[in-house]
């Protein structure tokens, strides 16, 4: 036997030591509240689309718990994110600045909108946009034209930064929003992950002028798909409604619509399923940061492998749990994914760099370095909330 | 007392023999079947996302209802059309001919292509497109070059032209084919009112290149939102699929994207519901056409109101029931809306035509002298299957 072997049979050792031997999935959702009950409620009521009590419910439930003053329910956080850069202001050739290292659902949102993702370095500690880097680059790329940040090279206007919270670790907001101020972007934030995840007390999601939510079925809580749109901004809130709802002007009989808006309310049956998990949602998250505990314990024997810690001053969902490579172990990545699935413990690596990806290789891009050596460290591992819970 | 309130009362008289005093709305679900237990299974599956068994037993269902040989659940409506049209190849500056009646989601769809519809006269038989005024016009405005249709006046060209099934009663979509392949024009459907519509035997959203559908709340089936492609080439099927899921390339783990794809697959906890409803869909059908027979009696006695009928040769859903007013009355098309909703009998008129609508008003339009008139003598009314059943 290798070392490069015994590497691989250590982790999975000590992921079997905290998920035992049965095959074991990437993240599940728990069904264990009012879900049937709310659902029965839902389909007795006979308002199951796009208008009801459980979308209105489940609207004002997510403000309390972020902490958002308005907060509208959409389809699903992609289309949440091409709302909310929209209202930001962000339109044809446009550039926004945004991680290489996130899903393609955050550039996507921002090619809906006619503009161009410009990809940003990560920082490792987060994993989130290094904010001195990215502050150092604009510095010495971009120029301020009549208190617009644009691109030296393309010449096109830089409109906004869309900060991601990378698999529930908050993001260095509030160096990100000092960025943001000091070349005139408007912030939103990508919050698809982070539901729960707190810096400095104050919720993911809720810093930037706009800020958005996903609850797809791989989420820490989960509405079939579903996302939301947080602002504190009453007039943006109203007009996320009405862009939202095919910009429908309200009237008892007449269809009047006062601008090309989009099908992207939350169904109501969707809702209902989202009112009974974000009951649950404390109990997840507790259980979550214990799986965090237990894996931290059974990895002590593994010292070429690191657990992602949640940033000082911050409190992470623990969406997905991450384990980091050594530098000197990179070359290793494949064959633990290669093993561990192979024994059925789900893991993968984190996504393609999306400056690496055919649609986006033509985008303009910051030097990626940190964002490249930890892509090449990643493996997420089994993650649900009831692997938190010991007596399972 | 004047003649015009005297039509207005009579036309409520008519109304409550069928639909009786209690309020009513236009269109509300029948839950009566296995909703609840295909909610519970999918919820105990744990599988209510864009993944699941639901999804695939919905999309195998309606491919044996329709006799399309594939379909691809989507979101909703909007989003099946989205993706049809750009499968259809409709791309940026494209003109797309599309009815000015109907709702604003199929030039919504278009204009999410970054084309621009192109606004075209009704037929009052069926409200569906005029083909042969659409002939007419499209010989003296558009020119031929490289088997092209290019519109004379803006030298743009003319790629794709949108039927709509209104109010379920099926257009004359053969000879809108025959003008289709005579121009030189790819042929979507939007068949989003038209579920369980025949034309001569065959379902309505399977003659154009593609086809789409809506389960929205108020459509004749509901997924609480909801949608599908239909289309018989099996390429465009799989395009379909790619497109509607992020464009994600298959893999164990790795996340390639090869093309700039959508979030727009139906999640399962959705298509469970529409499993339960589709299978109590032939007899919501028949309440449907008994309800058209118990108006048309009532309706009898005021031949100053006719009642929409499917036109010869096909078989419509009669999705909603809807009043014609003679020419000489149509000035008391508001004060019936007034009175009926007034006395809670949930009636409506006719979508704003879509040229008079200020985001679309500067496209391109033909005449549109039908549509505007049919526009001021519709009155859609009560059309809920469960108001067909004598019973209730």
């Amino acid at each position: 036997m290798n070392s490069d072997i015994r590497l691989s049979s250590r982790v999975v050792a000590a992921l079997q030591e905290v998920v035992g031997v049965e095959p074991v999935q990437l993240h599940t959702p728990i069904f264990n509240g009012n879900e049937n009950k709310y659902l029965q409620e839902c389909i007795e009521s006979t308002f199951v689309s796009s208008v009801g009590q459980f979308v209105d419910r489940f609207e004002s439930d997510l403000a309390s718990f972020t902490g958002s003053k308005f907060v509208v329910a959409v389809v699903n956080g992609t289309s949440a994110l091409h709302v909310a850069l929209e209202l930001a202001g962000v339109g044809i050739n446009d550039e926004v600045l945004v991680p290489a290292l996130t899903f393609i659902a955050t550039a996507n949102a921002i090619s809906y909108c006619g503009a161009i993702p410009h990809f940003v370095d990560s920082e490792s500690t987060s994993l989130g946009i290094d904010a001195d880097h990215l502050r150092e680059y604009l510095g010495t790329h971009t120029e301020q034209l009549s208190g617009q940040c644009v691109n030296r090279s393309t010449q096109r206007v830089i409109r906004a930064i869309v900060p991601m919270h990378t698999f529930g670790h908050p993001s260095d907001i509030e160096a990100l929003l000092a960025v943001a101020s000091d070349f005139n972007l408007v912030l939103v934030e990508d919050a698809a992950e982070s539901l729960g995840s707190f810096y400095h007390g104050q919720h993911t999601g809720t810093f930037g002028l706009l800020g958005t939510l996903s609850f797809n079925g791989n989420k820490t809580i989960t509405t079939g798909g579903g996302g939301a749109i947080l602002t504190n901004d009453e007039m943006l809130a109203r007009r996320a409604k009405h862009l939202t709802t095919t910009a429908k002007v309200p009237h008892a009989w007449e269809f009047v619509h006062d601008e090309i808006g989009y099908n992207y309310r939350m169904p109501n049956i969707n809702a209902s399923l989202g009112c009974a998990q974000l009951e649950r949602l404390p109990e997840m998250l507790l259980a979550k940061r214990n799986l965090f505990d237990r894996y931290a314990n059974a990895f002590t024997s593994i010292p070429e492998v690191n657990l992602l810690k949640e940033p000082s001053g911050t409190r992470s969902n623990y969406w997905l749990q991450t384990l980091i490579l050594d530098s000197s172990q990179a070359h290793l990545r494949d064959d633990i994914l290669e093993l561990t699935n192979s024994v059925g413990i789900m893991t993968r690596p984190a996504w393609t760099l999306m400056a690496d990806l055919k649609p986006y290789a033509n985008c303009p891009s910051m030097d990626l370095t940190t964002a490249r050596d930890m892509v090449r460290r990643i493996i997420n591992i089994p993650s649900s909330a009831h692997l938190g819970n010991t007596h399972e």
